[in-house]
């Protein structure tokens, strides 16, 4: 039992037609699943949802299709999403997800289930190690915290590549004074 | 503020040195984090805890150790364990990944948390085609569904290999009558 | 498959049979949904559970009917309970939720969800602006906080409605030395 | 703590200054809270969720800008995240949320939640009646249905309102021999 | 930071004043947690949620006292609720918990959460033996289901015991055919 | 439906059927429910998940068997596992649960769902007198703590019972000035 009756003909509407039409022709077959017909319900809900999921898991990136499918489904197990489970379980299969990873992967999930809930429940504090404001090389090496391969380029040479435009882990600076502090916005 | 009150000195205890021991060699680090140190009040807990993430997460596998953080990670957000977002983020940060991939990673399980909550909200019945007992070699195309390596050699001479003990996809075989049929638990 | 098996006849029993009446007189209708069935098996959790349904659900108040039931859906939706999204859609539906209206909740949900994965993944830190206790006329300006309606009369004089009474965001007090600030629990 | 450190100078990329310029603009205030700011080490996922932001919630439609945001709260409280908690609390207020319509918020979300626990421990099953599939004239009374507007209307007549261009709920139809039947997609 | 500032005398409402005064009574001290702080600002709310808390945690029941908060903080630290595992903790210390039995409960929490994720990612179907409208006596042997003290005792004599006057599991009755049936509501 | 067909013929596979057996054995019954069958397309995940069910759920120990499920029922309502939820309910029936248990269990359960949300929507602040690191015997009384059995003991004589090993509520010193103060890992 579903909430709506979808649309009968969906795609007499010309943007939902717009976006099936783009659905196949990204993943070169005919099949529309039901989340697509379901959401034709709403035509700017449909375009703005597919849209997402195109540039998102449709794109290449930094990420090979497959890893992010294991993601999408840790996540759909971990919210509980039955749907979201077997559609992107079938579309990892589809992406070369073999058994054996398939069963990898859903005992890292269930792992990580069990330890999230006794964290939580001991309401174990973090450690400083883990915030990147604090970071240093000292606890880098701690942690064995990659090597930043943007931060020991001149300045005025770094490359245009994207992880080097943005630090998230905030690089060390060594001053005059032989200390090493780190750049930040608050300190600037 | 946690529940407990770790224990002042958790080594004494011979099966606490014993874990930490290893995590230490494990890791190549001296670093105890605190999750540890808190598990380190009921010794069983801690020696099958550490037990199962050594043996799934710091053992080679059929997935590469910075996509079985990945997969934690999402989990840990899921679930809302602060603690290990942040030591599971720093792991992956350790074992490469990179900050264009973890602004990749939290795309994904946003996108991921915005359709589960959609296929929930209308809750959309799933697709037949999802099904791996109903799967046929029409909507394996539609599905894209991966060619099963080890489903067309002779059945004498199936590899060792983990992914073609266990079928997780039912694979298709062919009988005098033309039609296909799927073996299977319930069928033999 | 439920877990247990409804009373056959539970209007045999005196007290779920005045619930039951009870919910027929409050909706005018005959229909008792299965929710009501199953918690007649325990008639001291019927009582208690119709209460409070009928209390905060059916009894006019400062949010209209069928906005209750919006919150009411949103909150099933990201629980994930099947039944309780069946059961409030059709009641959302019988108090004037439009198609359209149903649309844009769904569209909610599930951006609420992506967003709530996002600052769980990144760990956000809460802004001070967001804080009552710290809230000031600049930053109430900033987050466009509503005029209190109670703050600015004179305090023999305030009114018996219901919203002054408790000041959920703090009221701003001038003292003599011309700077502002804020009554309080712990400054008194 | 939060995962990552926000960048120093965000401004200094132009797709972010564009979107800030955005909220500023939108919101009419030079407030930029901190998902923002930490959104802004992905130029491409701030522009995403800022437009489904503004799309969603700033722009008029047919529920009131108040209602969406106990709506974005009831989620966020369902999802326990903290920051959405804050912030969301802090924009219903603004948008005009009183003292105790919040605390009638807080009481429907407590209250569904109790539900939602009950329904999922006795796994309840649904209701046919609560099925748009299956609805008939005689249960849209059982469940006091609302009227559909659309639905009388003869058919070369309809309006072009948004709420009739799509049927969530399938119209009764009568055929000659005077049982009524439900158009749908598989019926036809 | 909470999103409301709790009221700075609670007590100057005589509702409020009641329901403290019957914690302090029930608990026999003068120590009003937080959680009741801050519901003060809604009375009506504060005297609905201590009366449940009363009724169902503070008499006398079926369950003992520490085994109601056992069960109490293993939803908490499921549904993540930092303020009530923190609550139930102490209560369940100050109701007999001892420390290995604490660890014990964090134990199965975080065990039960292992196979819950293992369960849902699976999509394992429930069997037929756990559904007790199709319970025999022979999957009642299987499952090792309790001998139902009700059952077998003359109509006529049943005991007032609240056991028997609801059967949660259907007891099985034989007719003159010798074949077994089961009673209940749709074959009566 | 689910996402993998189980095999044909588990206990081929010998270390399945050493499992199988092993369950057979603890249980003393001949029947293996889903779950099992599910897990055995990966043995050594079949291995490792009976191995702490077993160390866990079917070994004597400081909470009694009945209790364990009544956690393992609360936890899995909490995170919405049907499967879980049918196997771990007919598990406690099994092993004594009445009926009147099972509707408290629910009660209590759905009352802990709604004040999580409560103090979740809130963000209702820990009480100090929570904290076990700042535990005085002051709060102690006010918060009821139990008497921890072991402290009062001579140092040299302690019993070896397990509740004394580890103490996760900080135990009371006395020092030669009179003031009280607390061991703790950083104080030493």
């Amino acid at each position: 039992m579903s909430t709506i009756v979808p649309p009968a003909n969906p795609e007499d509407d010309p943007r939902v037609k717009a976006v099936f039409d783009d659905i196949r022709a990204t993943r070169k077959s005919d099949f529309i699943n039901n989340m697509w017909l379901w959401l034709a319900v709403d035509p700017a809900l449909l375009e703005r949802t597919w849209g997402e999921v195109k540039a998102v898991m449709a794109t290449p990136s930094g990420l090979d299709p497959m890893t992010k499918e294991l993601i999408y489904i840790a996540v759909s197990i971990a919210n509980n999403c039955a749907y979201c489970i077997h559609s992107h379980t079938a579309a990892a299969r589809a992406k070369g997800m073999t058994d054996s990873q398939y069963a990898e992967l859903v005992t890292i999930v269930a792992l990580a289930a069990r330890t999230n809930h006794l964290a939580t429940a001991l309401q174990v504090p973090t450690d400083n190690a883990f915030d990147p404001m604090r970071a240093t090389e000292d606890n880098q090496h701690a942690l064995h915290l990659r090597q930043d391969r943007c931060r020991d380029r001149p300045a005025g040479r770094r490359p245009a590549s994207p992880d080097c435009r943005h630090r998230l882990v905030r690089p060390v600076q060594s001053d005059r004074r032989g200390k090493r502090r780190r750049g930040g916005r608050n300190r600037h």
